[in-house]
């Protein structure tokens, strides 16, 4: 079943979002805008957008405030990839080439902060101060998140703590912020819209720990890029802490490095597979899951709630 | 005569920003904060806050609500610098060597993010969503004149209007903002903060293109790098722009690469000192001081009017 079938009743709101995110990074400058468009036109789920609009429908949803807080969290998490593709040296991200890689990393830092500049003019919309707040917090978080991963890379010694902690900040808090954000656009009570931003980290939790699956998983064709990338690049993931436990493949990863080649890779990948490791990630992933259905559960009926626990199981079972 | 001395009374309260600068870039990511920590250390005129302050001197001054904005003005700055180094690959800055050069582009790409988004949490402390738009308007802007700089690098054959255009974007806008953001969060009507933006305006521009003649006319001591740096990176400054009207000049300046050694570009900014380009220069930006003091007589009388046209005097003098 195809993620946007689990909100086919948001369509129109969604078709708005697209056509707002294409005028957002509207640039005077021709080269900004070719950078930023080359991004958005590679696409992706919107899944934040989708997550704001979702949760707005708690509450007094109109969807020119929705709009603002929904293409405004996406362009911030635009502009991180493309600081990321900097960071991870990456060439092809959603099968196209990155900004650094048909620009470059100057190009690419300054498309980001534009990008980024654009989503706090549309997030300046909102009337909330206290919305404010929860989006520089989570900046800030993000940041943070970012460093300690340019920090931990190639340390294969780190645990669980510390990989949580980083796909807390790097993936999980902005989609839990972006619930909490739509609820909060929308005028939802405190105790719902603090519920909705734990719904959405749970779900962000998992989301990451299943893409950090898939970077194990997937086909090059599946990911728009190669296979064992992250280890590769010294990001150690979920399968990757859990298959270092096995004496003889953590002293094989110890000596993955920039240099190593992807045959290389491609037997530690199958190592890593046959360890268990994978499964293990995908129990990990469905505990956050199974909280997230606990609280959706304590939602108020409407299409949204409905919307959230297919949501979850899709999210669960993507391969995608 | 000292800048300093322009606003003594401030004194206190420079001590207070100064602290709270500290305060901001606290990290629990050690490598963030020492980052960040070296920056800040490196010292500066910490100009933006005194704006600040003194636009806030003609409403009501409530030093707690002018700290958060005065802060989150210089670490915008000062962000903005950090990303300035990569994109330069300057290796000094103040005296010591930048973040790009002490760790590396990464680092310094996400510590001027980090300092940013901490900038955000601050400002988000003001209630009162006409700042935060004109904040945000402000940072596309300035992101749309880095990438302007970069897009105009080594083209000779550029205008005066580009020139200022972009001076505007990458320093007057941000001073003009201190001042009516200073003044914004003190509840200053509107006519008197639209006339400090203004005046701060002019003093930017001002303060831009003596900076840029600095670059030529200055000793590496007063400067704290290598004289003759813009030309040697591709950015045509306003005595460039002036010296290269005369053919020879220009000849020899589209020459200029990176490859270009110190040697040669000594002999260009000897043909441009020379060439008259230097005093020009000084009378545009002198026109600029001119109209910031006729707007000046017109804001009410108090230590800040004053302190305003001192500044105005003292920055149309100063070599450092």
């Amino acid at each position: 079943m195809k993620l946007k079938m689990m909100y086919s009743f948001l369509n129109s709101d969604i078709n708005v979002i697209e056509e707002a995110l294409e005028n957002a990074i509207q640039a005077q400058s021709p080269l900004l805008h070719q950078a930023s468009l080359h991004l958005l036109q590679a696409g992706g789920k919107r899944l934040r957008p989708v997550f704001v609009l979702l949760a707005g429908k708690f509450g007094d949803y109109d969807i020119n405030r929705m709009k603002d807080v929904a293409v405004s969290l996406e362009l911030i998490h635009m502009a991180s990839l493309v600081h990321d593709d900097v960071i991870d040296d990456a060439e092809l991200r959603r099968g196209q080439l990155t900004i650094k890689a048909k620009w470059d990393n100057r190009i690419a830092m300054y498309t980001g902060d534009y990008i980024f500049a654009r989503a706090l003019e549309l997030i300046s919309n909102i009337d909330k101060p206290y919305a404010h707040q929860i989006l520089s917090n989570t900046l800030v978080e993000l940041c943070i998140g970012e460093i300690e991963q340019i920090k931990d890379k190639y340390n294969f010694d780190q645990n669980l703590r510390s990989y949580l902690r980083r796909i807390k900040r790097k993936t999980a808090i902005l989609i839990a912020v972006s619930c909490q954000l739509g609820a909060i656009a929308a005028d939802v009570e405190d105790e719902l819209h603090k519920k909705l931003y734990k719904i959405g980290y749970y779900i962000g939790m998992s989301y990451q720990i299943i893409d950090d699956v898939l970077d194990f998983i997937g086909t090059e064709q599946e990911l728009g890029k190669p296979a064992g990338g992250d280890l590769l690049q010294g990001n150690i993931t979920l399968p990757a802490l859990f298959a270092s436990e096995n004496k003889q493949i953590h002293d094989k990863m110890v000596n993955v490095s920039e240099h190593t080649t992807r045959e290389q890779i491609q037997e530690i990948i199958t190592l890593i597979k046959n360890s268990g490791a994978i499964e293990r990630s995908l129990k990990v992933s469905d505990q956050y899951l199974q909280k997230a259905l606990v609280l959706i559960d304590e939602l108020p009926t409407n299409r949204s709630k409905r919307a959230f626990r297919d949501l979850v199981r899709v999210i669960g079972k993507r391969r995608f």
